[in-house]
């Protein structure tokens, strides 16, 4: 018997080994008496009509409202896209790792059917995770905006470009500055691009958001945390020569020009992970960053 | 008429602009209508009983339990010193610099008249900042400890040797280090000692502690924010060569040995801080750390 | 008198201050019995055949061949673009900047007149700056090349794209590293992109090139110093999701694909920078990057 | 029949491991008809009149002046401390690492008898590093001194006391500080205590000399490289609480108190590294920083 009735499974990863895997998820959910349904290109590329003739196949939406689980098989990069797509429907993820562990996909292929059962029984633990929702607004209208797990990276677009910028918080000014841009990473975020930025690592619990300048001209810019319900707001300069862009998660991309506002804040809807019991964020620094072990075993 | 009462000075300084300050500030609240109270050692230092002859002199314990309001004349390291005597007593502090503006100590000589007034009549900030309660246990025992706004660093003692330990947050290990030390920073030490190791810059406001590694030899070692009700614990190493220290705000120094812990956690008293109206954090970044300034101001 | 016969005027930015500054040169070189030559975009730029009839107006590789000394007027970006063009001829480079002093163009506006005076009655120093030859191969031919005096970046075009690459001095094997690019700099480029990218400052008279990783995937990969005659190679990597870019000085873009090697290495032609006598780069740092003057002048 | 025909040993380390690989040294190179002779300290560890009652013990500086090689048994450390013992004598050094290769012993106890064979019949290359010449100057007269091979750092003895200096290269005034001190390194300790506290990695050929300053207050500072041949000078300043101290390669201990002048200089005299053939810096920068290695063998 388990705790979720009906699963979602997505893997859009066109390669040999994570078609592998949701097959093999869905021969052995099926063992377990859940209902199984897979996303639509999911179910193109792993040609699960053929296979598994009666399944159900649907898009994503629907995954979203009817089921209670959903399993992404991918990288850290293929979880983001399922967060961003999922989170309105408060339907917890649990990520499958097709190749080593991510920070956000903590099941290896090895483990799937133990790692599983184990979940399906309730041996499992939920972890929230807030999200930023970014909006840019010209002359006072919103004209775009999107959702990230990790990031909201405004960056100029081409390479060598400078960009300068205004940066608010909470309607303060804070700054102008003239770099390769800023990213506005959440706590999840702060072991991805964040990291390679210069940026702390955060605790996912923590609920902060951090501001990391990418290659300042001042010297003295440097990493800032700030309160998780502060409202970021950065004033796009006029003086850019090439068209800056706001990305989110590295996944999409929109252009903004001079006098637009990119406006970021925390999402109200949380996500659900669900990670195995054993799952320890510090235990994952150590494995993925290279540090140290215990003092003994090392000597 | 005031809405402090009973106003404590505190100027521990021995040079003759502190203590002119001293003065003019016993000469002003006298005015005020406001009973004036001097701290002992301020007393002795800025001969106050020749000047003042009936003023009230008491020590530090007497000056916390009987004030609504004590002002602290000096920079950041003289507020960090008082905050560390009077948090108990929940009495809220004034900083006045005897110089430039410092980031606690943000009345400057020639505004203490008009801020002070204003700051007596309803006009100011009251901030709440978290602080750092520090103890060192050896075989189960607590032997010492001691409170920090800034930041409790363990570190060897010595310079150009290096110190081992083992970092454990809410009993979880996270990693050994080899390194010059740890710095254990609130979001108030952040633009400190911490800000010059690498750490990022917090907000005030933010609920976090920051733990940033001193030189060291992982190149992967990263600055790491934790949430504010994380229990720090720090495992001094046995194969140091000096004695390692540990050390609250730069001020006090407790020597540890190999298999002592350094136990760190939030204070459950805060420190409550009195602005005045126009206190804003960011402008103090930008002047103190030589931010740029709005765009159109640059060209 | 002047120990320069020829001079060649060469200022293509297109604002007011800068025509101004061009116009006046003209006269006053004029008035030092110098035979005065304009650059042919410069001189549509500034209109110099209305108001200078009889003036000679030559394309760029002219003015090197003939000139004994080119003045360039603009920032460092002006002279950035002027030393590639003629570097080849061997003709001595002084910098004019429109605005505030630049690291390479160290005569303001107002100082024109006293400055050149000096300089062309024999009071100069004269510096020698190397600059870096890179070149684009492609199945063993050579497709592309450029000169710089600043740097040469790979990036991947687009920002949050990732490049992979090895990187070989020598033709030993270095690494290989995912980022968001490498920084290959000269002493020159140092206090610019490269200082931005986390590099450090190498004197102008250093013989050496620096390797400065942008945003590295691998915590542990550091900005490297190798000595200036070294061979640096970056072998594109396959797997890269952009369309990888080769930039000279942030002003030359060339494309390269997965297997294409980026060669790089010490130019033979040296370019040779005219200074005020007063020239001095630590100086310069201090101004520039905001650095601490004397002690007693602070206290 | 060997090239060497006086070997001398030094292994000062009083460890099992250590001693073993002494004796181990001695057995071996007896065989291979070369004159042993054993350093007084290093034969007293390893009791090695007891074992190889004829054999020759001498002082340093007899090692020095009459062997054509000294081998070094420790660590990094130890090669060090050998390298500032015997570069007056011009006798090369070849170092044997008790345990996983350091930068400068190249060879690992396994290895002991293939390599050392191979050295002896001249299987080899000679590396030149140059070292570090520090006098510490008083109002005109040079109060000590001292070598060193990795570094010379200025500090303020005392852990958590600020210093503060001034920094002059070749007579110039370069800024004044305020920070935990100064590394000024070699190439060859620019892996060492100046990389932890985020220098540069310089090739070990390059003639030049970093300036790595240690946690500075003003957030503009930055690690700088200057030409080899540089006279470094640092003014202590006079307001330092403790006292400050000059320490070479993290061994010897100077203190140093305001006006007096730190001044160093490259040292006449080389050192010469004995390497086995297939010494590669980089591939050692790979092992020990955790570099990434070729491209395909990743994926």
């Amino acid at each position: 018997m388990t705790q979720f009735s009906r699963i979602g499974l997505i893997g859009r990863l066109n390669n040999d080994r994570a078609k592998y895997t949701v097959r093999r998820l869905i021969q052995f959910l099926q063992t377990c008496e859940a209902i199984v349904v897979v996303e639509q290109q999911t179910a193109m590329l792993c040609e699960v009509d053929t296979e598994y003739p009666g399944i159900d196949v649907v898009d994503m939406a629907e995954l979203g409202r009817s089921c209670d689980l959903a399993i992404v098989v991918g990288g850290d990069g293929s979880l983001l896209s399922g967060a961003r797509d999922l989170v309105e429907y408060n339907v917890p993820i649990l990520g499958i790792n097709r190749g080593r562990l991510g920070f956000l996909t903590d099941i290896v292929p090895e483990d799937i059917e133990q790692k599983i059962s184990e979940v399906l029984t309730g041996k499992y633990v939920t972890e929230e995770r807030f999200m930023l929702d970014m909006q840019v607004e010209r002359a006072g209208q919103t004209l775009c905006g999107g959702d990230a797990l990790n990031d909201v990276v405004l960056h100029p677009g081409e390479f060598i470009r400078m960009l300068e910028f205004e940066l608010y918080v909470d309607g303060h000014f804070v700054t102008s500055q003239r770099s390769d841009g800023m990213i506005v990473s959440t706590p999840t975020g702060s072991t991805a691009y964040a990291l390679s930025g210069g940026g702390p690592i955060m605790h996912p619990k923590l609920d902060a958001i951090g501001l990391i300048p990418m290659n300042p001209h001042t010297l003295s810019s440097r990493p800032m945390v700030v309160p998780g319900d502060s409202v970021i707001d950065i004033l796009v300069g006029e003086g850019n020569s090439a068209i800056p862009q706001v990305t989110c998660d590295g996944q999409t991309h929109d252009p903004v020009r001079g006098g637009d506002r990119v406006v970021i804040s925390k999402k109200p809807q949380k996500l659900l992970l669900i990670h195995p019991l054993n799952h320890n964020f510090y235990e994952r620094c150590r494995s993925k960053l290279g540090w140290g072990g215990h003092l003994l075993e090392k000597s």
